[in-house]
């Protein structure tokens, strides 16, 4: 299915298949060292010198970081546009390359599951595949997210 | 099984339910609106007024904020005893409590799987459930995590 555009949107306005994509965050050496001073201090998120001696070859973000970045592209283009209300987890987080100074990442989303809640009738849960690709097109992480989703009020019901 | 004393250890040293407990991390106002207003600026991670106004009732930190926490007790009490070789990625992050400014968190980790790596002997991955535990002993977040750790090298086999 192609990329089909953001609107706002309530829970019942998505479809299994549907994807988007958004955004453009540039990652920084900045970035990637004080991210690591606070968080991730390994050698080869948060040294230059000592990341080109590392099998990585140079300065790599955090993957915990590499996740974040995801979550401000999620807020900044996602979340305004749809009625989210809030996420209980993630399933399979996996940083598939580096991240590297200078990389430029989009998100990619693609909808897994629309499922009502059976407990609570106002809400339901989506499941959702997200990437983020860098500029050379590499997926350089995925994460299998769930969200719940406001319903539609009846009101508005169509 | 008790919680055992970390120690300098290759993959071979680790046994399946062995248990660890490390750390102690204050979260403060200041971290979780720093965090936010990065990564991921959401009003209830943002904002202390709009928090009230919200359903968690005060500021809670953004969950990839708790997850970055956990990597930091990592970094600072695990990984340097061990021969880690990095991650590919993680499962399974569920956030179970709200995190909140002053709270103490504490990890706790168990080893779930001793797997050596069939296409390179230098290495095992060892799968483990993390946990963070706050100063009430409550379970705010959990995670599935795979680590790559290197094998003791053949000159010191025992």
């Amino acid at each position: 299915m192609p990329t089909v555009p953001l609107k706002d949107r309530w829970f019942d306005d998505f479809s299994v298949g549907e994807r988007f994509e958004f955004g453009a965050y540039t990652v920084t050496e900045d970035e990637i060292v004080d991210f690591a001073r606070r968080y991730d201090p390994q050698p080869f998120h948060l040294d230059p010198d000592a990341a080109r001696a590392s099998h990585f070859g140079g300065l790599v973000a955090s993957g915990w970081m590499t996740c974040s970045v995801l979550m401000r592209l999620l807020c900044d283009h996602f979340i305004p546009r749809v009625s989210s209300m809030g996420s209980p987890g993630v399933d399979e987080v996996r940083w598939l390359e580096p991240v590297r100074p200078g990389d430029v990442l989009r998100a990619r989303s693609e909808i897994l599951e629309c499922r009502p809640s059976r407990s609570k009738p106002d809400r339901g849960v989506l499941r959702a595949r997200h990437q983020l690709v860098n500029q050379h097109g590499a997926v350089v992480m995925t994460t299998l997210g769930m969200g719940m989703y406001r319903r539609r009020p009846a009101a508005e019901a169509d």
